[in-house]
């Protein structure tokens, strides 16, 4: 509909997740029209992202570097693992402040529908990582949907032979939450899952 | 909370209109993570959009050329002028394939709060086309919303004087819409603008 460049950049801001053709739209016109805006600043971070961005090459976490901050740190306790499904599950772990051991990222979770099995995910270098007697605990912190759960159950079979303790993240109602607007599920597990109070 | 790069593009990704902090971060992994899409496109036109885009020296449109392809085409009917806050709402009327005439964007409506008066807008170049007879009708086409309605009340006086006719678009009930989820004003509109059938 546009001329020439006009629609080429609302084309390709419409080809990232999430964008649709009315927010390419205005997001084009945002970049065309604000002057105080810098669009070369975004073009370079596009440019240099995909040379610089490297995965850890012990946990498969983002990083800049052959092996991650997390990784690198000696303050972290190299006996508790925590596995998740993506880096940025990572991030919104590290934000609780809760966690102070090493992570793995499996770089998705186990679905059938999606051609996902387990050997498309670092569950191997999950393996080799537990080859010395550092690890005592797998936190398996993949996400409580059904293939997060497959996942789970995969992993918790595949270290069942092993020495190890091998946890999951507890599921419940979220807090803050209103019981009345729970799903079915997520009702039922915080019943299996209640604690003695007091 | 990620690391250099990581950390750049989600912040700037979230500079864009509409993009938070959670869509900027499942974007900025979509762009490192997915082998099939090529960050640098986004990025070429990005370096180059503000450069190679203008806007049109009669209408305001964008262009790449001095001139935009409307105006510059002989088959359009240069009697009729109709009135837009922007260049997007070119491309809306150009849709409905309804209007043959010529455009004007005002680059925004008259709205005191966002320091926005009639010398913000280009409303004096539009009378500069005004100064020949060719022009017959002008359709006011801003917005039906309180800057949109003002900046057309502005308009209808300034142009009262000439020997032009001057009109509105109808307001009224969307087609498609339901009576029932239509909002007082609407359909207060719809009864004051209603037609004899047959």
């Amino acid at each position: 509909m546009y001329e020439g460049v006009v629609q080429d950049l609302i084309d390709e801001l419409g080809r990232l997740p999430g964008v649709g053709p009315k927010s390419a739209q205005r997001i084009a016109f945002y970049i065309l029209q604000t002057e105080s805006y810098d669009p070369t600043r975004l073009a370079e971070v596009l440019t240099t992202v995909r040379d610089k961005v490297r995965f850890c090459e012990i946990c498969g976490n983002v990083s800049e570097q052959p092996t991650c901050s997390i990784c690198r740190d000696p303050r972290r306790d190299q006996s508790l693992i925590c596995v998740v499904e993506e880096a940025k599950d990572v991030v919104a772990i590290e934000r609780t402040r809760e966690f102070r051991g090493l992570y793995h990222v499996l770089g998705g979770a186990i679905s059938p529908i999606q051609g996902i099995g387990p050997d498309q995910l670092r569950i191997r270098q999950l393996m080799t990582r537990l080859s010395d007697a550092t690890v005592r605990e797998i936190i398996i912190a993949t996400n409580p949907n059904v293939e997060g759960e497959a996942t789970a159950a995969y992993l918790s079979r595949m270290l069942q032979a092993m020495e190890l303790r091998v946890t999951r993240l507890a599921s419940g109602l979220p807090v803050g939450g209103d019981l009345e607007y729970a799903d079915e599920v997520t009702l039922g597990r915080a019943f299996e899952g209640r604690r003695l109070v007091g």
